[in-house]
């Protein structure tokens, strides 16, 4: 299941919508298939490791991270591709998490003898896959928002100027964390500010080595081109796969986002996201999507906004913005994960927060967050945390 | 000599103002006189290793962490000890820093036939003695300012509430950093904030192991009374030494101290430094010393202040002050080493600063620094750092 749950890691840019998954075909130690789901609309991680397990499948042992499918979507059912192939005993990561699904691949399995067992390895497995089960079982993204600042908890100077807090290996780090996103999301603030493209740019890692990596961390590595460890499969012939374009979004109550602006340039599919009774002032957004969005106090409705990501299969949703937009959303308690890079530098009072939240009175409302993991990332650190309930 | 530093270690808390040194006395691997300086005024770590090793120092090698001493001090000099106990090589770590008798003792050494070598784990010896090395050599303290703060660098709420950000188990860890100081600093901001009282309260720490220790960390442990290991030697039967009390410092330039302060209390010796022309307002400061120093602009001048710490024997000076003397002193360059602890809260922007510092127009002009060290205590972590030359 281990194997299974690194393959399904080499998908971790290029499956969305669809979750990563991954499949072992083995008799006892002797691993005859494997596969992983590679892109939506392709054939899904058993069907490889089928393929390549051939006549030898009969009898032996699946090991899938995600419960099989059990119905026809773009592609037949996998359950049934299992059973055809005759495949003895089906061991599974975690079960489907759609309400109406769920448990009718192993219930199918099951019906036709095959012996089934779920919850190996469920926490890394879900881990993995973490946004789709969020956006599944919440009906909203998983909201990891991605902040860069000094020593003292600033993020620019008093005069704006915020090139660049962090180093090189920082900035290429935040690339593979955009990359495995559904969307990445700005307020306008930062667009007027800083006019970012929100695209990803991977380049390899020369610091980055599979070694001590989490699971979710381990993709970064094995999807660099220069470092992707050969595999003797079918898909281990292939390129490395272009991500999938994560979707911009920009919060734009007010249609100020200027003429010229990166984000209008269509390059890649983006969404402006404005208030009902906002006025377009010209044909600037041509090659974007608009779509209006409730407000709430004079912003728009964060909890609307991710209700309508999940609903455009966003499962996990990267923020960079401002200290406005990301206090909002932290202060709302709708950030799941915070990704910060702090430098070595000290930046002064005078220089920009980290986030601005409402005054705190007493010691005992402070937020309390805990660290999930930290580690050294060139000069800077970075740190990835979660709000405590 | 890695021996002969880990005993260096155990006067870290207790030999103020003389420096921590440690001997070792060994014929090839067999080690059969050991000591440290424990206490000014005590024999040094060369007179208990010889004891010790009684005849058998003679042609042994004597490893001493710092150059004996050639002159008649509080004791006889440890250069004619070593000589008249006829061993045969002496391997030093670090040579005597003060420029009247540097080489001195190694001279006599030699001029009596004895091969000296020195430079043997010099950096980790001087590491040990940071403090000595700069009073004697740039004539000023160590400075280490120690800072706890938030995430998002804040270390009190706007209402001045600061109690406690960091956990117990980093509370307790500035306990020994303080301890292994020769004063400690603070301004009379802080005094009328949080009345500290700035003395040390040591505490065993369950959570501190020594292995994975730096040099300089050691001690920590082997301080606790409770993890000492066990030791052979005359020194290991005693109990555990209590650490000479740091100095208190406070910087008062108008003499605003309130009456009844903690640091008044005359428990433990308190300098209290005032502008030339400040007046006393009545005679609260009779159990402290007071002592007047220049100033510069709107405050004292914080070389002269150093200065006159380092005249009175001042080694490593710890700062515990708020953020207008913690910036002035890091903005002035006078600061060697940030002791930083955070903890995993959010305060949000209303609340306080970590320092006060000029106000930058230029991202050059940030501060960079280096970390020394950093490692989790209890649930926050601390970070070691030096600003970049």
């Amino acid at each position: 299941m281990a194997h299974a749950l690194r393959l399904a890691e080499r998908g971790l840019f290029t499956t969305q919508p669809n979750p990563r998954v991954g499949c072992v075909i083995a008799h006892g130690e002797r691993v005859v298939g494997q596969g992983w789901h590679q892109r939506a609309g392709q054939p899904h991680a058993e069907v490889y490791a089928l393929r390549e397990a051939g006549e030898q499948a009969r009898g032996a042992t699946a090991y899938v991270t995600l419960e099989p499918c059990a119905h026809h979507g773009r592609t037949p059912p996998c359950a049934d591709a299992l059973i055809a192939a005759g495949v003895g005993r089906v061991v599974i990561a975690a079960e489907d998490p759609f309400p109406q699904v769920a448990g009718k691949g192993m219930e199918k399995l099951c019906a036709a003898g095959i012996a089934v067992e779920s919850g190996l390895m469920r926490d890394a497995a879900r881990a993995i896959n973490i946004g789709f089960f969020s956006r599944i079982e919440r009906h909203r993204p998983w909201v990891r928002v991605k902040l860069a600042m000094s020593l003292d908890g600033r993020t620019a100077l008093a005069n704006g100027a915020s090139t660049w807090i962090t180093g090189e290996a920082a900035r290429a780090d935040v690339q593979r964390w955009r990359a495995r996103s559904s969307a990445i999301l700005t307020g306008v603030g930062t667009v007027l500010a800083d006019n970012p493209q929100l695209t990803v740019r991977l380049t390899p890692s020369p610091t980055c080595s599979r070694e001590g990596l989490g699971w979710d961390e381990a993709n970064f590595a094995a999807s660099s081109s220069n470092t992707t460890p050969a595999l003797s499969c079918e898909q281990g012939r292939g390129q490395a796969l272009a991500p999938v374009p994560p979707l911009r979004v920009v919060l734009d109550r007010r249609l100020r986002t200027p003429a010229g602006s990166h984000i209008l340039d269509g390059q890649t599919p983006t969404l402006l996201l404005h208030a009902a009774d906002a006025t377009f002032p010209d044909d600037r957004f041509t090659h974007v999507e608009c779509a209006a969005v409730a407000e709430r106090g004079d912003a728009l409705d964060l909890s609307a906004v991710l209700t309508m990501l999940a609903k455009r299969d966003c499962s996990e949703l990267h923020v960079e913005a401002g200290p406005t937009l990301c206090g909002a959303l932290f202060a709302a308690g709708l950030v799941d994960e915070l990704l910060l890079y702090v430098a070595p530098v000290m930046l002064g009072d005078a220089a920009r927060p980290l986030l601005h939240l409402p005054a705190l009175t007493d010691m005992a409302a402070r937020w309390h967050l805990h660290v999930i993991d930290q580690r050294q990332v060139g000069v800077d650190w970075r740190i990835r945390l979660r709000p405590q309930a």
